[in-house]
């Protein structure tokens, strides 16, 4: 199978170092090799070669200089919907950064390759909280797969564990949390630490952006509680839609009251059937210290679905990295290839 | 697909109305209609009917007189191979009592279906734990289905999630509360019970047998762990090889020392790789209060699998019921079916 990595960030370089370790296991597995054709970034530049890209090389020259070498022979003045309309391009695995107010240009590159009969792969939020429904009818009318695990939850399984395992289940509800960055906060200042300290070592560490606000101000897990409540619930919203509050007001005085109290104070990502339509909120909650996702501390995430026939079901993951976040990528394209075998 | 039961207690009891619920909308779903053409059980008589067994007949003559009526002219003086040798029987669910000496006769019944071609799914772990490898290779060789969802952790996805949704992705270790019985007498510790009050809460409740020593000698969590060994570790043991220790020996005073140290104790199921080569443990253990798997309490199970590719991922389920053990067997089903399409 023939992939394009359209965005090369972090995660997209971290499966790039998987696919080189694993590519001969999983070739002998799967029946199937897996190579890298062609790599677009927004400002590193970009590489094409059918027979396969180096990614050795990429690796090393983005490292060494952060852009391709103008010297390397695979260097092409392409964009990334060039790229997706290559003949030679299988599927695509699309890792560009989340666009809050459309979520694009994520979804022209999504939908660009499953309507050329491409597999896509993503782990950008984006096109999961605006064209769900679009994309998913797209990948149904010409066969294609379209996933994308890495969206909520890191590498562990969400969509694909109520597609695969929880057949003939209806999701009437989940709760969770969702957003690493705050939780990471909110921990921090369980332990003393002022809210601006907690966000510069968030930050210090590399768990918060430049601008934290995204992450502060509820605006990632409200996207997370979208593509839950759309891909799980076919709610059909945007955004937009979210009640959402972030964790900009809370401060150690409050933490302290809660924790004196036995409660902490966690970001909870809601969704729920209110009247039978399915809504959505992020704020910051009191919950009781035995309450199973009080216990989620620092980047941990932790979702809880709530079903009509197999109860309530919690998957955690415990400080995931990048390449947890990278695994997802992984778990979807061995997807693609057990189907097509 | 035509199905027979073999064993008909609680779990398949509860499978046959989750069926009757269920099967206008599934039949649409799944292009195919469930049909159980037989039952057996070993001390209520047994059903057979091609065109399809009265299930709500059966459910109210079981309820009103303990046993199939005579009078029910789907009874019939037929052993359970008998049952599952018979042509028009496609698969066979079988939820017949754990034996803890060789996993029989359930390891027989599930050899007989798939050696003749049918697919075969199961909720006792005895087979899982004395003879998987065997029923595994055998249900390959036949290219029928051989699952067992519902023999671990209850209705949430074990090996169906690492099967499907953890592709390329070692499991190297895993750690759980696998047992509700033991949990629920040590959360009645922790409020103050003796053991002895709290065993019998237990039985009350129905959490425990009347003997209750297959679960507080953790002979019942030595069998799981035999089974995500075998399973997920390719370990080929069988429950004699679990160093194992149960809960008979933990006193009220035992529990509250722990708690004055913040600790809780829990019959922690373990499974680890020790020179290479997979190994098991049951035993009561203090975890420290703010370890994830202090805070599963009650009836409430919960599984951390370490992996290499995706991180530490943990499943729980909160206070499972019948009808979620049951799921289980209708996620398995729906499994099969769906590969069928």
């Amino acid at each position: 199978m023939r992939l394009a990595l359209i965005g090369f960030g972090n995660v997209a370089q971290e499966f790039a170092r998987i696919l080189l370790e694993k590519e001969k296991e999983w070739a002998v597995e799967y029946y199937e090799g897996f190579r890298v054709v062609a790599v677009s970034t927004r400002g590193k530049g970009s590489l094409v070669n059918p027979e396969g890209i180096d990614l050795r090389r990429a690796l090393l020259d983005l490292h060494e200089g952060g852009s391709f070498s103008p010297e390397n022979p695979e260097r092409a003045r392409v964009s990334s919907l060039d790229i997706i309309g290559l003949d030679f391009v299988d599927a695509i695995i699309e890792t560009t950064t989340l666009d809050i107010a459309g979520g694009q240009p994520a979804t022209d590159h999504l939908r660009s390759a499953l309507s050329r009969g491409k597999h896509a792969i993503t782990t950008n939020k984006g096109p999961i909280a605006f064209a769900y429904r679009d994309l998913q009818a797209l990948a149904a009318s010409v066969g294609k797969a379209f996933l994308f695990e890495g969206t909520v939850l890191d590498g562990a399984p969400v969509f694909n564990l109520v597609r695969e395992n929880l057949p003939g289940c209806r999701i009437t509800g989940f709760s969770g949390i969702l957003n690493g960055t705050t939780n990471y906060i909110l921990t921090r200042m369980e332990e003393g630490e002022g809210f601006a300290a907690a966000l510069e070592t968030a930050q210090k560490y590399g768990w918060a952006e430049a601008d934290p606000s995204m992450d502060i101000d509820g605006w990632d897990a409200a996207v997370k509680v979208t593509a839950l409540l759309n891909v799980l619930m076919g709610a059909g919203i945007t955004p937009g839609d979210i009640d959402r509050q972030g964790i900009g007001g809370i401060t150690l005085e409050t933490v302290r009251e809660a924790r004196s109290r036995g409660q902490a104070i966690r970001l909870l990502c809601e969704g729920a059937l209110v009247e039978g339509k399915p809504v959505g909120r992020v704020a910051p909650v009191h919950l009781p210290a035995d309450h199973s996702l009080a216990k989620i501390r620092g980047t941990s995430s932790a979702l809880t679905l709530k079903t009509d026939l197999a109860g309530e079901l919690t998957v955690q993951i415990r400080e995931p990295k990048i390449r947890e976040t990278a695994y997802a990528v992984v778990a979807d394209l061995l997807t693609v290839a057990r189907r097509k075998r």
